[in-house]
């Protein structure tokens, strides 16, 4: 099952990093929606290596090319899928590797897992490469839920232990929305994201990396989707995020810090406003038993910081069962999370999407 | 899809608050497996109600009988299936909720979702009733796994803004947990216990209700266990833990915390221990890359207060679309982390046992 | 997965025949839909053992209790579980068989594949007893479809090498439907009933039994409903009609037929019927490409004969590893394909239900 | 969900017939199995057009290009992704038939069901093309099955209403394997194949078609395979055989003749050989209660004949609501089952392999 997500617009995952290819077949996908691909490539864009002095030099066009799935640009209900070539890659710097698993990466537990016989290559499937088909898919959902009035939108809410403002939970406006999609380093604040930057770059200097936390909001969505028990709005959201490497939590509305409130803190009053339902607070991100209350989905997802650094590390030989000490090669980004960004919200756009899918029908 | 959770062992739990009984099916129980009941009703019983002064006086004996599934006390293969009737019920107290939605709870998006036709007796199928199958299925596959000597142990790690202790994450001992299981009250420290309960007690008093954090520790599982992308150990675990209501929030290992560490302070180096691989640290919580490394599986689950509190609040009247206030009556726990500490091991036990047939195979 | 079928609404059948019960969970049945138990209780009065000579003497209430799933004797979005509790079991007449399998009966399979932890009083799992789940669901189903103008009919088309007349593939009227409603002894013509019972009754004089054919029409499902490769109308009725105990074929339309023809004898010609899209012969049985045409849906499936049989038969201890000879006790029906005709229409009613869910949404 | 098929091991089939490619995503294959492409290259050029006088003249290089889920040739874990570029497609053949649908073809019903965004060119997503790719996964499952002493092999056992000679269902031996391998023709009796190719030739110059039945062994899988009810191993390769275009009927070991016999006849003695279980014969084809026996798993699917004929046919003008007379153009084999032999053994090495994997765990 692994690399499969969904219930009702399956996708599939596949490739390495230094495969020929990665790629996804989206299953599921309803006919007769247009999919603009200038739209899409703009979108990949936002994820793509080289966009700023931190991430990997690695060079990569990332242009999907689509096999299958339209017909005259539009959807036909036969499967999408999506290929990007791999072209820039130096497997040699991975060689050594496969012996010696590098601390904070899944070398170790692949090899256990698979025997010895997984592709070590660049991180194989496990590389933050595989999100490049995520957004692929994510891409192309978050073109239907625009259709629907549905709009995903994520910010960088913290990097290095700086913090952004965060979203406005009640009303999360179109005014941030074309704020946020202007900048170059997607904070909300001008001046937080000056300061991530500097911590970013001095920690880039030491040989080092940092984490960071991502948050998303999910605006128009009505309310009454999602489903109870496993399948709720959160359970999917969930299980697709901790699919982007280096995830390590994921928060709903006020998330933790929940759990230091009281009810009466804690609980979001429910209005009449011009004939709707509304709460008057969020602090229940949008979502109510596992199905949406039609205010803004708000989550945020905890990125560790990028294993692979500069520095000299403990590790062992596999091969030699002793300890040893390992020096990374490879290009890689000192902060994983400014990258994540379209990577969370591709995420989520396909958890939305297919959930609005039990509803709509998935034909 | 809704309530049916697992990639080899399917997990379907039914039933409402107040319908004639709450269940489970588990569908893929390898054969051969004794279950003791015995032990499987005193695990329940820390889950049951009344077993102290704050949680909810309805009285269930939470007895399960099993239907099918066992010959002779041990696994035949076929599903397992068991039933708890539902005697203690009142639904009188939820007549009047069907139009003024409780603010916290689940019956506004109910009522949309389903139309006005869902069952809001006791909360109907969104009702914390539902953790009792969901033991039921989690409590045997305790058994299980404690036969491949793999233990799951939570704690009450904060209630009230009360913190208590934190599993050691590098040697969670068997020490611990017998002390732990001898505990009246779910905690590491004895202090932190009195101190919590004295904040539930207080939060009680003046009609209110606290949220809380329960830790879980799964010791024993080898490395290996878990697959990429979308079925790793951190996806299975946080989509089975969004299951239980009132969770808004989950984290692995160092978690949010990761977030502000730098890459040399968050990764685990690794040491050869008598021939077997290490982590001298355990920032990751026991999986990288969503596969097992062989260290305990930490993870954290935050829990939001009670919505049911005794104070007035501000809702709407659905079917006169104007603005009112409510006052919540019923019998409810004023924190719901305490008796979710048993929960949440039941969670974390299936989608552990789930994974681990990945590899044992499911027959 | 073993015992749960479905794509939008799951069925998850549970029991052994023996077990203290059999019984069904129905999850993802949309909110608001009535049910009626006393239809439902005459639908599955057709399959219960008892109503003719020849079927098995063990007598069943058959009578299901609902567990979940409805409110106010309407569906509540909640999955339903109805129970079906075993009363007239007999388990000494099998406590000799765990060592001596039936020819013909999964004994010996069921005890390679659990190791032998089966249960294998009664069939256990595998009996014929857990067709009364399935009917119970099935009848639901029934009941649903019913209100979209769709009904599922079938007959005895061959028993004990008596065939019955087939059903007119082009128009299977309301007319035949009552008539067949009305029938004592489901076929269509009354001869060819009364000619089957004769063969049925003559086996059974000879301590022997025979197979059959059942032969199903499904009529008002409208074109466009199943889906391309492996989720089309066939695959979907296929994999639900072979978890009938003794079915080994299945075919759809002309079906073998049809390998015998020539193209220009077996396409069926469209034509406009007042500004609808119909073919005037349904050799293709309502599916093309997986898909429905709105043309009745028409199947035939094949039962071999009941295999407990009075007569002494040939099989091996497998304690002792030696051939012995082997009589079977029990109460058995000589001529399982007449008590399969409703199990039949259940099992199509279910496929073509959750086939329908595809387009409707399963909320 | 449509077009992905497994439990373990999830087939994910994609492509149009002109689309740019078709291809398979398998995910869930086991790491550390070598592919030998070669051998795989020689399996798919039995499904290859242009092997035969009668088959399409449409020339495909049919070479599929692994983009992912190999290391070194072996298997790595991770999904393996193959596509089969689309070379010879000649779209403007098909431009008429979007109004006017084909009798027999899935035209009409993908119009209603995708809404008119279907691809028609060349039959689409529901062309015979996309059985290049299920032959791909087949072919690679064939190795792996091999490696475990299970073979799978189809002949032609009926076309145009000739009849082959059938298996001996009891002893499928090695020496008819490598006969069959080595026929032009795929029957096992030589006389038989030429009467058959007669009258393919016949119905061709007639510009007609005939359908066909292939019959399907497969040896060496153990007892104990396969799971109950909805998941034994008839309804697994009947839920993949019917994925197969033109598929109308299947049936197991006796199939439909068992419907005409009585028990006596029907059931299969056990004995010891040699200190393991046996049948004397084989009419439960290999299967009991869903579940192998260790005897041959044999079955038959019934072909129709090649809908697409060079006659004058009656259809209809959907734009225009009034019948029309129709000719077919395109290339077409007149006996579709000729070369559906090899699909059907991918198709049954695939749920075969899936199957094993119930067991074995699909890592």
């Amino acid at each position: 099952m692994a690399s499969i997500f969904g219930n009702n617009l399956k996708i599939s995952i596949f490739g390495q990093s230094h495969a020929p290819a990665v790629g996804v077949v989206m299953d599921g996908l309803p006919a007769g929606e247009p999919v603009d691909l200038a739209a899409l490539g703009a979108f990949l864009k936002r994820r793509a290596p080289g966009q700023n002095p931190w991430s990997t030099p690695r060079k990569e066009s990332d242009e999907p090319e689509i096999l299958s799935g339209l017909a005259g640009g539009v959807t036909c209900g036969a499967p999408l899928t999506a290929v990007i070539r791999n072209t820039d890659t130096r497997s040699a710097d991975y060689r050594e590797l496969r012996d010696v698993p590098r601390p904070g990466h899944a070398d170790y537990t692949a090899q256990v897992k698979f025997g010895g016989f997984q592709d070590t290559a660049g991180g194989g499937h496990f590389s933050a490469r595989l999100t490049a088909p995520l957004c692929v898919a994510g891409g192309i959902c978050l073109q239907l839920l625009a259709r629907r009035g549905i709009s995903v939108l994520a910010h960088l809410y913290a990097a290095g232990g700086v913090m952004d403002t965060p979203f406005d939970p009640v009303a999360v406006s179109g005014e941030t929305l074309s704020a946020l999609r202007g900048r170059a380093f997607p904070t909300l604040s001008e001046a937080a994201g000056q300061a991530m930057c500097q911590r970013i770059e001095a920690a880039k200097q030491a040989g080092d990396s940092v984490g960071g936390i991502v948050e998303c909001a999910v605006t128009g969505v009505p309310a009454g989707v999602g489903e109870p028990i496993f399948d709720g709005m959160e359970n999917r959201i969930a299980q697709i995020v901790f699919g982007i490497p280096a995830v390590k939590g994921i928060e709903f509305g006020a998330g933790f810090a929940a759990a230091g409130y009281t009810g009466s803190e804690n609980n979001d009053a429910f209005y009449m406003d011009e004939g709707r339902v509304k709460a008057r607070t969020n602090r229940h991100g949008g979502i109510l038993g596992g199905i949406t209350s039609g205010m803004p989905i708000i989550f945020r997802a905890a990125f560790k910081p990028t294993p692979s650094i500069a520095r000299e590390q403990q590790s062992v030989s596999l091969s030699e069962g002793r300890d040893v000490t390992l020096n990374v090669k490879g290009r890689h980004d000192p902060c994983v999370a400014v990258r994540a960004v379209p990577v969370v919200e591709a995420a989520a756009a396909i958890a939305v999407y297919d959930a609005l899918l039990d509803k709509e029908g998935h034909v």
